[in-house]
């Protein structure tokens, strides 16, 4: 609808669509609840007040809120492609959502945003991307892409890009390395911001992060940490995800004094949290239960993060922006009742309503170049000790053991009474062939084999296992599928999800791949797996960012010394 | 200085140009007051913390907060030129100002606003603009310029232009005016927000003007108001000017809670205010005499507007931002003592530092096209009863009566025994020789005649008197001196001042403006008059926007009814 039209409509010069009568509407900007109804054209909000209607649903006193917004998300993490994502949050009243496509773009680089940007079209739920900043996160292994400063330029322009995405390599930003410099200027001369990523950092390290331009952080885990930050100048996003989970942390600091530049975002949420916990309504209601009052825990998923990234036309009920609204009953549990998106009623009880489309699926470039013929696990046995990875369970983080190595003949072998497995990692951007070996005790396979494409944060094929045998199979069902997570044991899939969109995301409903993963854990148990999630453990033990050792396809990585390390010591 | 360089600076490897030491700083993110050091190089904050310097100021526990900001000001109410205004504003610690330079843009159009743009280089204060959005205001005038969306769009590029200025004309916004809402869309192209004046505008007829775009309103007089236009989506800027004085009304609003979207301005601020009541500074002590809390008054002076802009460089006091900082010793008179602007001392005590520079007047095209020999005030009686415009002290809306002539021989005479004053307004724009005439009563002249090139908003000569010849003589010293105000008796002239920027400014230092300005009303008391600011009176009696009867070159109009009226009834 044209300005003039739409002027019309505010004035009330003809019906609107629908009015939403006797809401007791959440005022984000006076920080009060205000009864009123609240009249929608053109899926946009026409005011707030007496408007002749086509269409009246009398909400009877219940609460009328913004619709909830994700301020730092990772769409992959979910295992769920963007459409079937956005059915999955928006039942909870998620409406829009910041994503990172970090994990797709360390394999299909700019086709991997270019997909993303085109699978967000047409869905329930608004989505906006950070442009990712690290690809590749390092180079001590063989990433799908690397994204330059000139790489990244062109998507700028893209409505749905609102910021740089979160600035990890802090090293790179401290020591003025000139590629993400430039990546930095391009953001600010395309007036979009920049997120930060920088656990930890402190004193003078921080203001120089800061200075350089980097003005968010969602990687607090304390109190002091954040409140250091935010004194410095950064919008800090309260993280209540899957493995990390700052709330509980991070709530004494948030007052109605401090909260403007506070928000929530999720990061990393697995499909069983995404249906069980839920989405930001869950990060809402907690806080509410810590104390915090809830027009300030609603500020926070709303108009905080809206302005943060320029979405002017978001997080607030008021004249012209976008009518992106929930409604609850009840303003401590917030179960979210109805959420309308543009005016339309997407999702009702906890579904998502008749009607809501699903767009075709987008196509995506094929990510698996691997030689099955050529996968070969032998290592010659070069020492009597080695080094092996430590899990530590529910940890991303690992420790380094040295270990008497088991050999059979002149051959390296899985050693089950020790917990010894052989883990690799198989690289599957370029077709070389390389296979990074190694170790790892804490897994706990008896028997069989695990393998995903899931490996943060080049997503090579990580695989671990009792037998040679069992490990080709796995990683051939992996291959097999275009991408996924497989179980197999005696030359047979004990378990399954393909993964075929960039070997990170399914193209099933959340519940499906929500299944298939219990399946594959179940089936990772019955392998004498002992971890509460043994793929997710599996998927960071290549992310040579996170001490203390790691495996790529290059080999180990102590990532104390950020360097690779030989097998035997 | 490079990022990368800047970045060194943050980390501490070199020595920083300044540390400001054992300042309480006003963190303007959490709200708190914070201990420490601020470091300074090249003008921007390097850090807080330890750090090495070339040079340290100790500040002894003194409060250091960010530099105030003034969210919307129209500089040629000052009747100062950019430059003396920054000078006297500068030292009560306004370091940022966002104006409107609709006055001198109605009198010279695009050459005007470049002028106030030209003229802000070099400045001790960082001098921001809105784009006037209503030139001419009314169509009921002659105005020296008409500013349509396409003379306008240039300008938007310009990184001293933050927003499209104040839309007045907001019947113009309701009726989907094309020219109005192709404005709106270019400031949105533009990424820059639209500033509201809309007195008293409600329920739908506001969320329509909303609707459109406009995201600010400073005109708000009752608290029940604010909170309409606040909830609506809007920044409101309480205004503390010379005329409109809302504070006292506003500040039972402003809460913690309510205060993201709140800030201060002045809108309007004559010289003799400037001077002796302050600027942004004695509004924020005034707030924090009023019972709001210092830290809330200050955010409200400096974050709150520098995000309302997107001046995400300005605002507040944290690494990579602008040194621009204000030194004061107490939390509740906020006397400043120092202010730095760019690291730069630029005052101290209340005067300005040594060392700032003034840089060279900008050249101004003129703007005095009338001529005198033309000048005829002669008005043939056309009846025995007319309208006269009745002054209501100290306001800017005027009542009508209807009164019998004051005639002699076959033309209207002023007649000081009734109070009755010719009064005319002279184009001046365009050399027509079109003089609007008629009869004011209230500025109680007994003899001469008071003129002045300051006529809202059109800026033609307006002029009262006792007698033709006085009032040519008032009219001929303003254009002699190529704009002014001037007060004439006897064929002499009592009291001037140039104002040779546009009609509306001079060069002179704000004192010295304020002792002509004051010299002006004595010599107009010695006429006889008893009000308290007959100039000011006299400047708005052109204002057709402002009820109920005005005069302009066209004549007279009737503001309830938006029409011109015969001066005979």
């Amino acid at each position: 609808m044209q300005t003039a039209e739409f002027i019309k409509a505010s004035r009330g010069d003809h019906p609107c669509d629908l009015l939403l009568a006797n809401a007791r509407i959440v005022d984000v900007f006076s920080g009060e609840i205000i009864a009123g109804n609240v009249a929608v054209s053109s899926g946009r909000i026409a005011g707030i007040g007496e408007y002749p209607a086509r269409r009246t649903v009398d909400l009877a006193g219940r609460f009328l809120a913004p619709g909830f917004i994700d301020s730092h998300v990772h769409i992959e993490s979910s295992m769920a492609c963007v459409g079937e994502f956005a059915r999955a949050v928006v039942v909870r009243g998620t409406t829009a959502v910041v994503a990172d496509p970090h994990e797709i773009a360390n394999v299909l680089g700019g086709d991997g945003i270019r997909y993303m940007l085109d699978s967000a079209n047409d869905q329930p739920v608004n989505v906006f991307y950070t442009l990712p900043s690290c690809v590749p996160a390092t180079d001590m292994e063989t990433a799908g892409a690397r994204l330059a400063a000139a790489d990244l330029e062109p998507f700028f322009e893209n409505p749905r890009i609102v910021a740089l995405g979160e600035m990890m390599n802090y090293p790179g930003v401290l020591h003025g390395n000139p590629d993400v410099l430039k990546k930095i200027e391009a953001a600010r001369r395309h007036g979009k911001p920049v997120d930060g990523h920088a656990p930890g950092l402190s004193g003078r390290d921080l203001a120089a992060y800061v200075a350089a331009g980097i003005t968010s952080d969602h990687e607090c885990t304390t109190a002091a940490e954040a409140l250091e930050k935010l004194a410095a100048g950064m919008h800090i996003m309260i993280r209540q995800g899957t493995g990390a989970r700052n709330l509980s942390a991070l709530l004494p600091i948030v007052t109605e004094r401090s909260s403007q530049r506070l928000m929530w975002c999720t990061d990393d949420r697995h499909p069983h949290d995404l249906l069980n916990e839920g989405h930001i309504d869950s990060i809402v209601a907690a806080a509410i239960r810590g104390g915090l009052s809830p027009v300030t825990a609603i500020r926070m998923a709303t108009l905080h993060p809206a302005e943060r990234f320029g979405l002017t036309h978001l997080g607030a009920v008021a004249p012209g922006r976008q009518a992106d609204l929930v409604v609850f009953s009840d303003l401590t549990s917030l179960r979210v009742d109805d959420v309308y998106v543009r005016g339309e009623l997407v999702a009702k009880n906890g579904r998502t309503a008749d009607g809501v489309r699903t767009p075709a699926p987008v196509p995506v470039p094929p990510s698996m170049k691997v030689n099955l013929q050529a996968l070969d696990f032998t290592l010659p046995a070069g020492g009597r000790r080695l080094r092996v990875i430590d899990v530590i369970p529910d940890q991303i983080v690992t420790r380094q053991s040295i270990e008497s190595a088991p050999v059979e003949g002149n051959r390296l072998v899985s050693d089950p009474s020790r917990d010894l497995l052989k883990i690799a990692v198989v690289e599957r951007h370029t077709g070389s062939g390389r296979i990074g070996l190694g170790m790892v005790r804490g897994i706990g396979l008896r028997q069989g084999a695990l393998a995903s494409s899931v490996a943060h944060d080049s997503h090579n094929i990580i695989v671990a296992g009792v037998t040679d045998a069992d490990m080709r199979t796995a990683v051939g069902e992996v291959v097999a599928m275009g991408g996924g997570i497989a179980a197999a044991t005696g030359g047979r899939i004990a378990a399954r999800l393909p993964l075929p969109v960039a070997g990170l995301m399914s193209l099933e409903p959340v519940q499906a791949v929500s299944d298939a993963m219990d399946r594959l854990v179940r089936a990772a148990r019955g392998l004498g797996s002992t971890l509460k999630d043994p793929f997710m453990t599996l998927s960071f033990l290549a992310l040579p960012v996170i001490p203390e050792l790691k495996i790529t396809d290059l080999g180990l990585v102590d990532v104390r010394e950020f360097k690779r390390v030989p097998l035997f010591v």
